[in-house]
């Protein structure tokens, strides 16, 4: 059932939608939001007198005057506040910290020791948090949460993460919690692909659009985080974005989680490594035949990828064949939901971002049902191999100052 | 960029949240609905007023009283206002008259007679519905809009239906306009599916339920129409919700769309029928052999239906072949929006719906990412063969009394 809505509640959203006003406008004025906004002169100098003094805003010089006085500038308080992000994922555990505007000013990596369990890892997530806060001089007084972006299933509103396929003997754990016992920050925790979506729309390349997908190539999985009518789309049930087990062949090969012929058991890295593997073992010629005879381990998914960019035939058609039914798999994505941009990153496609945004391209302009009235831009994330990181980090930043239109009718 | 928002806004929103409420609530009482919507007494009290005496909502008896004064039971005044709603396929249109609760009290149908192509279509649509509403015996000023649900790529805010494929001749056709200039109706065009989502949204299975994915099988195509946190998505583009696209084998046998392997492409009617009468050729048993000798346009899908209902191996095989990758591409959808209720109708499943359901529900039960914590009910849709003609005209009770979050910030 839906609520009504009151008078505080409008405040706080109007409040949003100034702040947002100010973000994305590369230094706007007060006219220039009231215009944008649609609300009135005064509401907008209301609102923009307390974000000032909250210290979320500063006045940072005139702008050109249309007439009369000239136009105040307003930015984004850059040191206002900051979070951390942290992105699980099988093999690293990556930090970063980053400032109000979504800037990364310190991040630091660390291998995931899958041997300690969860709790051995969160308490690692927790110490690493800690010295990266001192190492990066800000007060910690200032750092308004760390975001969580995890691999695996995740229930975002009360924090846990459902059995990630590539973090063993993780079943139900409750990472929210542990690790608010741990540091004394909040915590977000949120779906990887889900959080690089929040964080490219915070401060990359998806800042504005209305409709959009990320999809996000991590280790092991692939995922998508979606933005649907400008805000966060989690789903009634905890997969919503679960882009990597669209089947593309039902009667295909069995994927782990139970379906056949997923767009992971064609597309992820595991699988481009298997293939060129295969190949290797019939005999395939290639630069890799070296490393593959010192052993099959050194044949892995940053090998493949270098061999594919210096030119090499076996890899690049592999990663070529990965990209082009991922791109298949776009197409249904933009078909059902049809989004204004797809987003690629994570770090699997660091480095060979174009060779897969180019096959994206290629199967939605060939594809896509309405591509005669135009198809989705497809951009690398901007944030690379550390979408996940800066999208937790977003995460935190979003939840407290994105303007929500579902605060309008919550308690 | 987002717009804020102010008071005449929030009064519309809240007016439609209590009248939301006063439909969904089955007599609820101002008590129940200020209990419901968050909203006070006295807000609820004030909007109720202005809704009676607009006549929308009607004192319906009194409740059992839970101390103190008796509750006034309160209801949706059916002959407020009616609508008539409009489906367009291929081969017939259908016609519904609509009270404001979305009960049909009467109904139409004729045959489309494509050789009259899109100005002879609109022509006779538009005296069919002068018809049914005289013949209905409403006050043509208590009409309050004409909705038509349409095969094809929709141009909902424009009206204008691009290509469809079962119409011939049909490139970019401003229905909206065309019929407008023919009645003295408002007139709103939507995607078939879209619209039959909308519909059971008003008044059938998906009453109150947030997510929610309509799969509409129409006489050719496959689609869906989303609802999505409680609101109609219909997209950055034109094209979503288009399921039927979503593909099931990249390397599959073209589709009509320009892609490979498309749901519709192994789903549809006439992939059964093709499959069907594949089989009969290359001289499997079935009750379908005598139909097949005398002319094979006599296995269309209808009797294939009837077949598969009466027993017959072939037929039900072929249909629930149909039925279980139709499935398996609901669990694509499923594992991407994580939607709460699926429900499956349109004139092709008239009859086989449980057929359908039931496959649904076991490919979702064996393949969705999410079913150890549950899978999404699936139900058949309660308008049945006319899902699109009560879809199309909720659309016009839709637009014009759900509370709309997104005309919070807009103009």
């Amino acid at each position: 059932m839906r609520t009504g809505t009151n008078l505080p509640k409008i405040r706080d959203y109007n409040q949003g939608v100034v702040l947002e006003a100010v973000r994305l406008g590369e230094g706007a004025s007060r006219v220039e939001i009231a215009d944008k906004t649609g609300l009135n002169a005064q509401t907008v100098s209301n609102i923009v007198k307390r974000l000032i003094e909250g210290g979320l805003v500063v006045e940072a010089g005139k702008g050109k005057s249309i007439g009369g006085k000239p136009r105040v500038m307003l930015e984004i308080n850059a040191g206002a506040g900051y979070s951390v992000g942290v992105q699980l994922d099988g093999d690293e555990v990556s930090f970063v910290v980053a400032d109000m505007t979504g800037r990364v000013i310190s991040r630091d990596k660390q291998p995931t020791l899958q041997e300690r369990g969860p709790a051995g890892i969160v308490e690692g997530i927790a110490s690493s948090v800690d010295r990266l806060i001192a190492r990066s001089g800000i007060p910690p007084e200032k750092v308004l949460g760390v975001g969580v972006a995890s691999t695996g299933l995740v229930d975002h509103a009360r924090g846990i993460v459902y059995e990630p396929s590539n973090l063993l003997g993780w079943h139900r754990v409750p990472l929210g919690e542990m690790l608010e016992a741990e540091i004394n920050y909040p915590v977000l925790v949120d779906n990887d692909a889900t959080a690089a979506a929040v964080g490219e729309r915070w401060s990359g390349v998806a800042r504005g659009v209305e409709n959009a997908a990320f999809v996000y190539m991590g280790g092991m999985g692939i995922g998508a985080g979606l933005i649907i009518e400008d805000r966060v789309y989690r789903g009634g049930r905890i997969s919503a974005g679960e882009f990597g087990h669209l089947s593309l062949n039902p009667e295909g090969p069995e994927c782990f989680c139970g379906s056949r012929g997923c767009v992971e058991v064609y597309c992820s890295p595991k699988a481009v490594v298997l293939a060129v593997n295969r190949r290797l073992r019939q005999g395939a010629r290639s630069s890799l035949r070296e490393a593959y005879e010192a052993g099959t381990q050194n044949v892995d998914f940053p090998a493949i990828r270098t061999a594919a960019l210096a030119g090499d035939g076996l890899a690049l058609e592999e990663v070529e064949r990965s990209a082009w039914l991922l791109g298949c798999g776009v197409v249904g994505l933009v078909n059902l939901l049809a989004a204004d941009l797809i987003v690629l990153g994570g770090k699997a496609v660091s480095g060979v971002e174009e060779i897969y945004t180019e096959k994206i391209r290629h199967a939605l302009g060939e594809r896509a049902l309405d591509r005669d009235r135009g198809v989705p831009r497809v951009e690398p994330s901007t944030a690379g191999e550390e979408a996940g990181a800066v999208g937790a980090a977003s995460l935190v930043l979003h939840t407290i100052y994105a303007p929500k239109l579902a605060a309008l009718r919550h308690g």
